[in-house]
């Protein structure tokens, strides 16, 4: 993405987002983290991606804060990659890719991996609401743009 | 992304989903959509990015079946671009985009811009939970893989 511009100074808070993890490569190794991954050669593995883009890629992902190494508890100088609070605060962006993917990229019967909770194996809901619980699509909403100190 | 992996037949939706509008351009198109804009001279003043690049993204959200065009209104032989159904469905992706960012990419008091509820002015909630209405977090879900015709 040489020469693109940048949206770090952007005052919409989806176009900084974007110049931070809006990769494709990036969003995946936030899904296979979440997923339990840790290690640099399960990563490899799971994207099948370049040594030196998988490399680039966590270099990345832990400048900003989403992912932090940690040694693994193997005694050896191996590190691990582990969400930060930061990268697991990025779950409601990965539940809403995959549920967008589950509606309209797959056929009817299909195979697909589902997201359940662990304990009930119940599917997930993700709704948007306003604060006092009343669901809002997009035709009911507006952008706002807040000044500074507001 | 010449030569990358293609996800398209990868079995995780989130992946699939990555494979169709995993592209910061995209994104931020679909971003300026549910915003209202409409015509190609919006888009690229919005996001100040070459012609070609933008033809080519907007050709693409089309071929996907995420925007369409249709003749604007005004009698001329000019399109408009809007947002299908299956495009509209990308406004939780997108909400989930901006309240990460707006959490963890602006420093207090900075301007911002707020997604609300247009009769209200109500700030917007994302939620994720189970089927029978209990917050969920990442550590308490599990991907489950389903087989063909399950």
């Amino acid at each position: 993405m040489v020469g693109r511009k940048s949206l770090k100074g952007d005052y919409c808070p989806s176009a900084r987002s974007l110049d931070v993890i809006g990769d494709w490569w990036s969003l995946l190794i936030v899904r296979d983290a979440f997923d339990g991954l840790t290690r640099f050669g399960e990563f490899q593995k799971s994207l099948g991606i370049a040594k030196n883009i998988l490399s680039d890629r966590l270099r990345t992902l832990v400048s900003r804060g989403i992912l932090e190494t940690v040694p693994s508890g193997d005694g050896g100088a191996r590190m691990e990659y582990r969400l930060t609070a930061v990268g697991r605060d990025l779950f409601p962006v990965m539940v809403a890719l995959r549920q967008w993917g589950e509606r309209h990229l797959f056929e009817e019967g299909e195979e697909h991996s589902l997201l359940v909770e662990r304990a009930t194996g119940q599917p997930l809901r993700l709704d948007i609401t306003t604060q006092d619980g009343r669901a809002v699509g997009p035709d009911e909403t507006v952008i706002l743009r807040v000044e500074e100190g507001e």
